[in-house]
């Protein structure tokens, strides 16, 4: 069992970091592998260039991608994820959507020939055998039923359909801890608390997330 | 009048960089005033700093935030948008939403005291008394349809009802040119007059847009 993690904030005191740290702590209590991708921490430069995006066009061709075109990190971030059974983001909502540093992680690792291939026109498939799950976790001001009703849970459909369900990612999982701001300290232990919960359990089945959405 | 166009692709033969010459060259014809911003061609970095994000926080407070802790390109950005009658914002969808160098645009450039300011805990008001409207042109390979009922239109909701609708500004129009990978060229030849005609007039009154999606 092993499980990778990419996360995503500039502040080190904010609640997204205090996350970051429930996460790891409760994979060390209980021996889990977990490999932690900081992306602020790694300065990961989330732009895809023009040789990047050449890569691309030329997965569909007969000779593939030339792994040397694209980021040595995008690579080994791919890599990680490959032999994990769980990817888990955790990251703000700033402006009903992801910062555009993990919007970078989707563009240049979810890329294909190193973490899909295309079955036909509109079907991809994972390149690993072993994901099965990825938990998106954010945190947001905005109150939970107004970016459901409002903001058409954006993120939600970019995520889980627009991008995992077509690379065939059976379970899809998102906790969302909104209203952040008007949370009291309590209130917000005990969500680091739901969390860790959440990732005691080494098996899947075992796991007890109560996410906002499905 | 003035429009300011915003653009982001990283290859110079796409339809993204011919929709951008389409624009110039019409704003040329009819001697209207247009700034570009080619964020590719300027490397502008979409990455919001921990010193970025304390200005962020610091905008509520008597002081205000302070410029020169801003990226400049941002804060130059934001001044000639809110100098225009119009920003247009054209962009590639990628995984149903924005690259990650426009995410970065509306993190660092939809900045309070920049761009708006807060007049409560929800409400927002532009800067600028003179923007009146935001177009967003986006080029995809999904099928419209399936854009809007399986991804739920994501940046659509984003933009328009979790960014500028948010901000007071009135008109918000969406032009998509869908299923590009199926189209003709005579077909995306058709498009690129359309749009051409779009930013023909120089009143906003006179605009003749047709968007897939209001």
């Amino acid at each position: 069992m092993k499980r990778t993690l990419v996360c995503c904030h500039p502040y080190d005191k904010s609640l997204n970091t205090a996350i970051k740290s429930a996460i790891i702590d409760v994979h060390k209590k209980n021996d889990v592998k977990l490999k932690v991708f900081d992306l602020y921490e790694s300065q990961f430069n989330p732009v895809m260039s023009q040789k990047e995006l050449q890569e691309f066009s030329r997965a569909r061709t007969k000779e593939g991608i030339n792994i040397e075109n694209l980021d040595p990190m995008a690579v080994e971030m791919a890599q990680e994820i490959n032999e994990s059974d769980e990817l888990i983001l955790l990251f703000p909502i700033w402006w009903e959507l992801m910062p555009a540093q993990m919007k970078g992680f989707i563009d240049k690792v979810i890329f294909p020939g190193l973490f899909y291939s295309n079955v036909s026109e509109f079907k991809m498939k994972s390149v690993s055998d072993k994901l099965k799950k990825v938990t998106v976790i954010t945190t947001m001001n905005t109150p939970n039923i107004l970016y459901r009703i409002m903001y058409g849970s954006s993120i939600n459909f970019a995520l889980k359909y627009g991008t995992f369900r077509k690379l065939g990612v059976k379970t899809y999982r998102w906790m969302n801890l909104s209203s952040v701001k008007f949370k009291s300290q309590n209130k917000l232990q005990k969500y680091l608390n739901q969390i860790e919960k959440a990732f005691q359990a080494t098996h899947h089945r075992d796991l007890a997330l109560t996410p906002t959405a499905s």
